[in-house]
């Protein structure tokens, strides 16, 4: 398990099958949690990836249909159940709480935390969240309703001051950190120590796309330019491709040009319709326009 | 598979875990399905256990608890896209109403049939459903919001005529209904032949009572009287019954005690605690008072 890690709960569409659940996943970051959309299941999902409902204190949702929203109501009730105090932060279209407020107020009277929305627009590309770890990005998608998918971005990190060189140099404690950052060490003789003879450099910043549910739309490439790791919607085989216009959606083939456009390092591909018994024709499809596409599954863990 | 079963979907309580999921159960009377409760998750657990979505027409809820009905949007959602045609008709609390219909309007837009809400009076024993094969009794609980169970009542069939004797007697067709519904067989000689004679009783009438949640009350047990099966709520182990009565539910012996006061044929219990890692206790405590307590699990299946 890397720092920095996408759960899959969930990779179908809105249809249900036995093989895929409906949408959510939850990014692990140093332990603290991010989830991203809650369908119908997924709190039994983060159950069985033993995934831990305390460290969850944000929740993304793409858009408001059902497949990607109808887990939120058992999920908040049982964060509640289990005696939860802090607030938790959820970023959608503002009519989430014009949804969600009297379901709440309805099923869960007495709740011990509050739920506090932030409404996203999202035609916009914007950021959204930030904390000491990262930040969150609006991608202004096109579906049948306002939708965006999200970047998540990891911030900067302190390099490491090497242990032996700072043992060797003597460097006061109280000094440490600004190295770290950056600073030079000045011996007390004068002696100027570059910070890169002091530090080995942190590793990049690494970045997560999220675009689910959204028409074929290169409009997105710009903002999703080289990230570590995206996941594209690819609801239907090259066969379906008029079918995924009509729903606005995106075949796989589609999917893969986009990440190839964009330059993605790695793509993750879901959201399957219901109408393929075997997902590995969409794999096909996306390996022949971008190589080693990776097909989601529920209880899938990659490194970002 | 018998022509009257009982699937269980779901019998856990609130707390999800990777053992038991929300309350859900099927009735399949002769291919006609008729639901209890719809917990999250019901709409997976249908399609794991090959429900047919089409033959379902009738859902009764117990109570406006979450993990009783948080799977109505998404069930009507699937019914939608699955292009139903024919009224939903749905069974509980008048609040039920003011709950789904804003969900509805706001996610099931254009959907394709009626749902049809049957506000149900849970303080009263009364029928609330008939059709040509059944009647649905309510049965008034006692839990921290207004919920009832259902009774299940096969209607009575119709004796079988005996092929030979009809042959016999060269019965004429148009009289055969009859003979089966009681009549008695008057030859064109006036022979007198008894219907007892030409028929072979029907198996009599089956009944299936469902009674969760609920606190410990023997004021149900006239009105399930020599049930076929019982499902009883069995929250919790006598260890906890401060618990139990704190919330208004059962224990596993309080079930077993409220079967064996009705004089019920069988006993399964069910929605079970999140805090036993092993069921067993229960049916332990439950089989001293009611021997061969059957212990419910999702994917079971139960001859009425």
């Amino acid at each position: 398990m890397a720092d920095f890690d996408l759960h899959i709960l969930g990779c179908g569409s809105a249809l249900p099958t036995t093989r895929h659940l409906a949408t959510s996943q939850v990014i692990n970051l140093r332990d603290k949690l991010y989830m991203i959309d809650c369908g119908e299941g997924t709190q039994v999902q983060m159950r069985l990836a033993r995934i831990k409902f305390s460290r969850l204190n944000h929740i993304f949702i793409s858009h408001l249909h059902g497949d990607h929203c109808f887990g939120l109501p058992g999920l908040i009730s049982t964060l509640g159940m289990l005696g939860r105090r802090g607030p938790l932060f959820i970023y959608s279209h503002r009519e989430m709480e014009d949804y969600l407020q009297p379901v709440l107020a309805r099923f869960c009277m007495g709740l011990p935390f509050e739920v506090v929305f932030n409404a996203v627009d999202t035609g916009k590309h914007a950021l959204i969240m930030e904390d000491r770890s990262l930040r969150v990005y609006s991608i202004p998608l096109k579906h049948r309703i306002p939708t965006c998918g999200f970047l998540f971005e990891e911030k900067a990190q302190e390099d490491h001051l090497i242990r032996e060189m700072a043992d060797f140099y003597r460097i006061p404690v109280s000094l440490r950190r600004g190295i770290k950052q950056g600073d030079d060490y000045i011996t007390p003789e004068g002696e100027v120590v570059p910070h890169t003879r002091l530090t080995r450099p942190a590793k990049p910043p690494r970045r997560y796309a999220y675009c689910s549910d959204t028409a074929f739309s290169p409009d997105i490439t710009s903002i999703i330019k080289g990230v570590d790791l995206l996941y594209h919607e690819a609801t239907f085989a090259e066969a379906d491709i008029a079918r995924a216009r009509q729903t606005a959606h995106s075949t796989a083939a589609q999917a893969a040009s986009i990440a190839r456009q964009a330059e993605v390092k790695r793509l993750v591909i879901g959201h399957f319709s219901a109408r393929y018994d075997d997902d590995s024709i969409l794999k096909l499809e996306a390996d022949n326009v971008f190589p080693g596409t990776i097909l989601a599954k529920e209880g899938l863990v990659l490194p970002v």
